[in-house]
């Protein structure tokens, strides 16, 4: 697992001794983290600080070239939400820990010439289903359903 | 006009009062108003703050039943960010006020059985097309060009 997903599941790990959902992401540009965030749903009564949508927000305003240069790395398959955001802002590489306790957006950053990379993180796997189990409401809320 | 673009121009006007980009939006559940926003960029220093996401947001916390009964009034076509919140969320129905200076995810909305109404607002058109003209750059920026 690379340094980048580690710093991402942190992040998760941070937003569920907050209480939180366990989802975590970093913005990486040229080799340096420059945002960090995590699932906000629960601490901040928020619908959209998703942990990509957080940390984007968190990186700040920067230019399109800039964005264009990085890659967001992020515990779990972004929703649609977050999926969109990667593309309004063309961010060319997207690494995922898991699909597999929710599938993303990743055919349609595909469509639209995105690197996706999966790797299919089995800490990442065991954190999403454990909170899941425990409290599906609030998972099925934070999905729309 | 309906009344609900007017309260979404209302909101996109207070953004411009406040040196921001002109964009609003409200969400609106069976006939009344319950998140009113506008974009944040400049206000805030936000990248997520557009105007719908900001609608969203000041809703707070809903059912996925809830917004199944809404409707999102935008007074610009929505980027693929609120594109992917508006399906995120179910809401099965956006109001336009116009498309003319901006195109954002009508066909996505569409093939995902929304419905999309456009007004073709001149008073949008030309709100949006005031700015472009004044602040390109700014413009640009929101749009992650």
């Amino acid at each position: 697992m690379s340094n980048f997903m580690m710093a991402a599941i942190e992040e998760a790990l941070k937003g569920l001794d907050e209480g939180g959902i366990p989802i975590g992401s970093v913005l990486v540009h040229n080799g340096n983290i420059i945002g960090r965030g995590h699932n906000r749903r629960i601490q901040k009564g928020s619908v959209i600080l998703h942990a990509e949508m957080d940390a984007l927000e968190n990186a700040g305003r920067l230019t399109a070239a800039t964005y264009k240069d990085c890659t967001l790395y992020t515990t779990l398959s972004p929703c649609p939400m977050c999926t969109g955001a990667i593309l309004l802002y063309g961010i060319p590489k997207v690494v995922i820990g898991e699909n597999q306790t929710f599938m993303g957006g990743e055919d349609l950053l595909k469509a639209n010439n995105r690197e996706v990379i999966v790797e299919n993180s089995q800490e990442c796997i065991e954190m999403m289903r454990e909170f899941i189990e425990k409290r599906p409401e609030l998972w099925n809320e934070d999905i729309g359903r």
